[in-house]
């Protein structure tokens, strides 16, 4: 299959490049050529696009999502973090089955594909659904870990780790716990141990809240971050999921070695929790990325609402309008979260990599005038200007159809079954 | 013309109402019937519009807007709040004619319309340009005097008032002045005159910024809210637009003249303005609305981000995560509106009512599953979720497409042109 995209303005999101008008050519899964228009060549295209003007860029990557916990979308939004957790969502999910996995984490997919995500970095359990899943609709997924004191066991891990890392191209599974505050100590060092025996980055919960830190320090004398480095977890990398209340020595933990901060902004507004130092995190050079966390908590998984506050946030917080520029946002939303997520070949475009693409519509009154295009990104653009998305060469959704096979009204009302179970 | 729509989720806004499935009638301009399906009746319909099982509600009423600048958006994000106003928008600014006004507004009323916002209600200049897009596009639009030191007089402001409030059923015109700091106590009495001799009420900015306050204490010994009170300008009530930094008496002030508040979140936060105590000036029953301010300073004009960020900045601001629930953020965007820009008529949903109605489409990823609907328009809601926007009675926009005499694409291209003729 090969495609022509043409008539389009393009953001490569190589470094130090500008927008052009030009083309992107596709054979298979992957770009065979970016560039402007009017090269001479004998390719023959089995399908042609006109981008009618419009941009084309890499595709967003979600580096921190609980897909399956759409059950709790507008469910209960008026708790603070601990009580909503304790009363309402842990005892739902007590009750989850691999069907309801399974089920509930294709609503998250689909609204992933059409909000411009073509991966995600999903935390949850029942790893067989995801992996059934992101093979049936054809989307990255990395699984993360999530052992804690009430599920999984450090054998499930291992057995998980080996299993999903071979299974599929569009999946993978990397190590990682809950959190600091749901798992001990002993679990903590066996964790500890599959870290080393296959050298490989660890992923958690870390700093989401105030009190979570406190208590931490308490019990250990370390922040989550100290007791996790303390525990030789970071000795191969990997990366922290909120980290609203890093401090100095932690950041410092971050930058030595080379781990990643994912940062969910409204995710941590919405619960109160606070406002992540971005700024500060960008200065150091540490690889920021950014991820919905799950529709439970949101309630929406769209980037353009993440990026719009990840950079708005900062101004706030730093009573500086300048602070935080959309230029590195956008790069945040895309290549930050590859590098994040360990994804290897999606983070651009240009020839050779994979072609995770998508459209942005200009030509919505809310785009327009069109001046600086990475500020509109940020600040203006929402949903309704994602109007193509491709993953691996393939087009899932396109002018506000989705290209994927399920009978959508059907899954929903197998979902709104689904929650009345689970109450 | 007789319009009915049917299987629909219905949330009339009335006190005390519950949503319920059922049926609207329209004719003409108004609203003949809302309530359950199956009503025995000999109305024939020109019209019938299936639901298909979503929701319909009150139009969103944007209080606080300055619909021409969308020649500013995206344009410079990264200056203070008066670095950006003295050095980018007032010289762009001061270029401007009355065509560039017209053909720029247009811009954000298409963007209105899209998102389900049906009145508007903007402060600017060239009144003649408003007007005439009102009516030719048929969209509420309540004008606000912005006189100050450079643009205007109280004789221009006059002859504006009593021309635009008996020109058309779509156009009113109210008393106002851009701000205390760009406008010298003479013509701040010269309005006062104007309050009283026409009885009416009287709007600005106020309070959007930290320095504002303190500069007018440091002048007149009073805060702006306290100053326009002295000097009679509140006697016939009204309102602040953006009021992010109210004193206590200022409050009291509000609640006792029966003024409203137009609170403008993604502006005071993109310009690090800072937070507006919402829940504050919920608890003194003081009307609060919401307002997008312009496209300027944004970027978008969308009422959910706006909701969004009304209830999460105050969960944030307040470190409670059951701060500001979503029933009270939809009325401020709906019914709060309708009461600070003076409308009629147009709050809920019952019959006699004009029919200023939107459908949500709930069949939506990002809606799904359904659980509580209000907590989903305020958390999970995008425009991509706006599928009908009717204005008295008139389909403006349906299912994707604009019910608008434009020529979309030429109106781009215009706009394009005349940010360059403004640079």
């Amino acid at each position: 299959m090969r495609t022509r995209i043409y008539n389009a303005l393009i953001l490569t999101m190589e470094e130090g490049t500008e927008i052009f008008a030009g083309e992107v050519w596709v054979e298979g899964e992957r770009i065979t050529y970016v560039g402007p228009a009017g090269t001479s060549c004998d390719v023959t295209f089995d399908k042609e696009i006109d981008a009618e003007g419009n941009l084309i860029m890499p595709s967003f990557k979600n580096a921190h999502t609980h897909s399956a916990m759409t059950f709790g979308r507008n469910y209960s939004d008026t708790l603070k973090c601990n009580e909503w957790l304790n009363k309402v969502i842990f005892p739902m999910e007590a009750k989850m089955t691999e069907q309801h996995v399974y089920e509930l984490s294709k609503i998250a997919f689909l609204e992933y594909i059409v909000n411009g995500i073509t991966a995600c970095f999903d935390m949850y359990y029942e790893p067989q659904s995801m992996s059934k899943l992101a093979k049936e609709y054809g989307f990255r997924t990395v699984l993360c870990g999530a052992i804690n004191d009430f599920r999984e066991t450090p054998d499930s891990i291992e057995e998980a780790f080996l299993k999903y890392n071979s299974e599929h191209d569009y999946i993978a599974y990397r190590l990682g716990i809950h959190a600091e505050y749901t798992t001990s100590l002993p679990i903590l060092e066996k964790m500890a141990d599959l870290v080393h025996k296959y050298k490989q980055p660890f992923y958690t919960h870390i700093s989401e809240t105030e009190k979570e830190v406190e208590t931490c320090v308490d019990k250990y004398g370390k922040t989550p971050t100290g007791l996790f480095e303390s525990l030789g977890l970071f000795d191969y990398g990997g990366g922290a999921f909120h980290g609203v209340f890093l401090t100095d020595e932690d950041l410092q933990i971050y930058r030595d070695r080379n781990l990643s901060i994912v940062t969910n902004p409204a995710s941590n507004l919405k619960l109160a929790s606070g406002i992540a130092g971005i700024c500060k995190i960008q200065e150091l050079g540490i690889n920021l990325a950014i991820g919905t966390d799950g529709p439970a908590s949101n309630n929406g998984l769209d980037m353009f609402k993440e990026m719009y506050l990840t950079s708005t946030l900062q101004k706030l917080a730093t009573k500086d309008a300048a602070a935080c520029p959309p230029g590195q946002v956008v790069k945040m939303a895309t290549r930050g979260g590859v590098i994040a997520m360990g994804l290897t070949d999606c983070d651009v475009l240009a020839a050779g990599k994979y072609a995770d693409i998508i459209m942005i519509d200009l030509n919505k009154p809310n785009m327009q005038p069109v001046n600086n295009l990475e500020n509109a990104l940020v600040y203006s653009a929402n949903p309704t200007n994602i109007s193509m998305t491709m993953i691996g060469g393939d087009i899932k959704y396109y002018k506000g159809k989705l290209y994927i096979n399920e009978d959508i009204s059907e899954l929903y009302k197998r979902a709104g079954r689904i929650v009345k179970e689970l109450s």
